[in-house]
């Protein structure tokens, strides 16, 4: 949450000016997206989301993200849609950094979501899932398996500082999901970040899916691991088997999870929740006291990774097979 | 700017059942505001801003406040106008803190006015000053020159960390300010803080001002004293007269100064420079490094200060008078 560049309102009439946009009647910068720059424009025309991409996104990932709203959005998936600019670019150039006018989406992120929201959840990554497999370009997963261990190395040293046992315990568990990483699981392109406040729902109706700027190709059942880990957890840190089971049945409304997939998942959920844990790990000891930004506790990551580490089978998540009851 | 208080979209809901403002569409946390949390709402019927007014604003003044948009808003000038809820109030709570519904104002402020702004910002201030005179409700100014010298003492002894011989100038200066402060200038309700950030126009029309939670009651004077000090400096420092002519010129359109106003505007601009000096200093000193907080620069308004000492007259800032030529 931050508005890292301030923009004056002649330089921003000059860079909309490429837009089929109206005439700006007013800017905000909003709390919204760590990583860029974000303001919410009012124009003669409507709302629009005017993202300055800061120094920690690489710009050369842009054409991919833009253009995978682009494509998800022409395939019906409803997320933002980046505006062409006169020349047909989705990308220009503002106070100096990459810049891209976005469609404005209505609706409202849940603090609390229920059994409801998670099944329209499941559905609508895995309509994601579907839409994202004619999208031509690839973008590696830089927060995967690989990722993982260089970015315990920047705080495995400070570990100890945030609990004892805590070096030895992560040690021990990047080696064991290393070694046991699936290889051949059904693969594409992920969202890899589709926590509840990337999805707007107006009412009860899921609006739309926002922010696919860590959108990477992976294995898809590896997206399903992340959403478990952010949208099935009560605050007191357990697991809520019923809207596990919602959010993996409406997944399967869509796209029904393979064998290999579903015997995979316990793992997969230990992978996902070591990734949140280790950023925020970092995050943790890297943030200055005081700084104005909500530092996120990485030890809710620690216990849902023991929480996963204790699953015997994808059952206890909360999916359904015939087989298990014949 | 900030937002401290985040809400979630139940009991937002519940709080917005008392406005006539439609259905939630969403709700975006504003990087607008130091003191208060704001929200940007859109609804089925448009766009509002929600305010929690947080800690630093002190809750029995919020009538005051409140009640003068309202009253300024029904004298023609264009400002906020707060929302009442149906039981007529014009102040709710939500997250345990007192909360209004604003109606939001199109426009955005220029971070580079010219001369033609300064004079729509005169004249806008004047009226401002006119349409105050039957607002019934009082606050005293506890930044007025009886407030400087606690705001000062939180300061002092560090002070030459800022700049070497800080401390004896403005010893100095406030004893003499405190010595020559006027006591019986025209007075009435005063913005006491129209900066440019607080002051909207759609292309080079003046839509509306914002903003009016250090709004007073002291010297009229004393409130072009602030808007010569934060619209007719250039960034490197120097006064710009043909700005502080057009600003000085479209506040006489309107009202016109008395002779004792007009001698006393110099020693008021040192007033007014010495009073954002002052709290600029005690920001810089006490807000943690790191913090992601813009700090603004204290030494700025210590410039201006020796401006303003300098000056002999108030034809110096660009007030023309028919008798300095006859």
């Amino acid at each position: 949450m931050a508005v890292y560049t301030d923009i004056t309102e002649d330089e921003l009439i000059r860079f909309l000016a490429a837009y089929d946009v109206g005439s700006l009647t007013s800017y905000k910068g909003i709390a919204e997206g760590v990583e860029n720059s974000n303001f919410l424009l009012h124009t003669t025309k409507g709302s629009y989301i005017l993202t300055l991409y800061e120094k920690r996104v690489n710009a050369d990932d842009l054409p991919f993200f833009l253009g995978l709203m682009h494509h998800l959005a022409e395939s019906g998936i409803s997320c933002p849609l980046p505006l062409p600019r006169a020349d047909g670019d989705l990308l220009g150039t503002l106070s100096g950094r990459p810049a891209a006018v976005i469609s404005f989406l209505e609706g409202v992120w849940l603090r609390r979501p229920e059994a409801q929201h998670c099944r329209a959840v499941g559905r609508a990554l895995a309509s994601m899932h579907e839409a994202g497999r004619g999208f031509p370009l690839t973008r590696a997963n830089a927060l995967s398996v690989n990722g993982w261990r260089p970015l315990w190395q920047n705080s495995e040293a400070r570990a100890d500082e945030v609990q004892a046992g805590l070096r030895e315990e992560i040690a021990t568990e990047l080696a064991d999901l290393e070694a046991r990483w699936p290889t051949d699981l059904p693969a594409g392109v992920i969202h890899a970040d589709l926590f509840p406040d990337n999805v707007f729902f107006l009412g009860d109706r899921l609006s739309g899916l926002i922010d696919f700027y860590f959108a990477c190709n992976d294995f898809l059942a590896y997206d399903i691991a992340v959403c478990l880990n952010s949208w099935c957890f009560e605050k007191n840190g357990a697991y809520n088997i019923t809207k596990g089971m919602a959010l993996l049945a409406g997944y399967e409304s869509v796209r029904r999870l393979t064998p290999e997939e579903v015997e995979a998942l316990p793992l997969l959920s230990r992978g996902a929740a070591l990734r949140f844990f280790l950023t925020r790990l970092y995050d943790w000891l890297t943030t200055p006291a005081g700084a104005l930004v909500v530092k996120k506790d990485p030890l809710e990551y620690l216990a849902k990774l023991r929480f996963h580490r204790a699953v015997a089978s994808s059952g206890e998540y909360g999916l359904r097979r015939e087989e298990a009851s014949a």
